[in-house]
């Protein structure tokens, strides 16, 4: 067992927690991109979301909504960004499923959630096509 | 009603649909950030996490694990990426709660869930007594 979120939930690793039920655990995160990002985690490991249980699935969301309202009302955030990362490819650095959420305050500066430069507007036709080949 | 997302679960606008069933539709993003890049909404209407029934939640979560896999499946993603913005500081949009499926290709150059610039790292005790004034 080298996973280093597991080694947080056995408390083998401290962390900052906020959140704890039976199936979730919840800790701020070391390396924040914002006053209260927090990372939200099954207790049973699961890489990402193709193997993750939809128990777990649920359990992670339904406490994240939970966490955010706590967020909001004792950090008067602004808005909350919610984001989960699938693969090296997508930024996944630590290979059990986590979900992030990054409190903002106006006027933050981040960059999470905007537009990506050079984002292209492909006609509707071609996604009419697109949403065909992935649901025939 | 003068929600757009409503409009398009009632077929006033259309769109490029990529799942659908009672709860939960999902249509691929007229202005994407990748190729299959999708929105998963609830089809009761709900502005953000904060107003969206647990039920809503875990229909929209589930649902995208299985979209997710078929983006995986027919586009050869190499990594996915979930987002979900909550007001306009998070640079929430459309006041209809959304969850974003972003996939992610090899060195497709986007900037989605990479560290902030000019993130840093607080000592642990600081982190420690924010846990306990988040969740006391």
């Amino acid at each position: 067992m080298d996973c280093i979120f597991c080694k947080i939930i056995s408390g083998e690793i401290p962390s900052a927690k906020v959140f704890e039920d039976e199936n979730v655990l919840a800790f701020l995160d070391v390396n924040p991109d914002s006053k209260g990002h927090t990372l939200v985690i099954p207790k049973q490991h699961a890489e990402n979301i193709f193997d993750i249980s939809k128990e777990s699935l649920e359990n992670v969301i339904v406490a994240a909504k939970h966490i955010a309202k706590n967020l909001k009302d004792v950090l008067h955030t602004d808005g909350i960004n919610l984001m989960q990362s699938n693969g090296p490819a997508a930024n996944q650095v630590v290979m059990h499923y986590h979900l992030h959420i990054i409190p903002r305050y106006e006027n933050d500066g981040l960059k999470i959630a905007h537009k990506q430069e050079g984002a292209i507007k492909p006609p509707f036709e071609e996604l009419q096509a697109l949403a065909k080949e992935i649901n025939p």
